[in-house]
């Protein structure tokens, strides 16, 4: 069971999430592009989502003018169930910003593994099952 | 709003669920696997997972000998994210069987699209996030 554990936390995914973290504190937009799939899906708040990295990329530049520069997401936990060239990551998601309290969420996140042995993030939901209840649980991102 | 709704229940990896829901309710385990990617991986309780539809289709004739072929499962609520011929599918699953309390589950499940537009389940954890905190939360199906 340890060692089990012990493989689910060295799964290349979780390094590329945290490259992710850091690249949205960073604002380095270039580095976070890489991590996306060409047609990745973003769910930016319950009910509104993007599709492809240009639409991506402008609603992460959108999210930190909002906050003030002050986006920051780390992971509380996470697992990594890994089929068929795919990987659905389970994860506890802390975003942090100077206007809000910290929200912690259910976070579901799905990457692809390319030819070259690459994985991406084809699906970015980091509102989990909050999607099934939107009126209930609002969403903290700003409109586009 | 509406549209996007009623354009969300079109997607056709629901019907393949309800397919898969009655299957398991009819314990036609023949239909069940052809759902299934090859190398799909299947959770079967937090911390025991299995691989390959040989496992699969053999855990769940052990789950439905374990609670005297009274297995049913629907879904509550639903949703279908798709990208990169990749779909996560976020479900309000009902287990219900003769046994136990019906439980609802904040189930994870993806879907990937094959060459020739057939979508078949990678990944079927029906615990979601409950993964991260299986010793709070402790499955309710059998060892195998």
């Amino acid at each position: 069971m340890e060692e089990k554990e012990m493989s689910v936390m060295a799964h290349p995914v979780e390094a590329i999430i945290a490259t992710a973290d850091a690249a949205i504190a960073n604002e380095d937009f270039d580095a976070l592009m890489d991590i996306y799939c060409e047609d990745a899906l973003l769910v930016i708040r319950p009910g509104v989502n993007v599709t492809g990295k240009a639409q991506i990329r402008r609603a992460f530049e959108a999210i930190a003018a909002h906050f003030n520069h002050s986006v920051r997401v780390s992971q509380a936990g996470i697992m990594v169930l890994e089929a068929s060239d795919t990987a659905l990551v389970l994860a506890k998601t802390v975003v942090s910003t100077s206007n809000v309290p910290d929200v912690t969420r259910n976070a579901t996140y799905v990457f692809r593994k390319d030819s070259s042995g690459c994985w991406h993030c084809a699906i970015d939901n980091s509102y989990g099952h909050e999607l099934l209840s939107a009126e209930e649980a609002p969403g903290v991102l700003p409109e586009e």
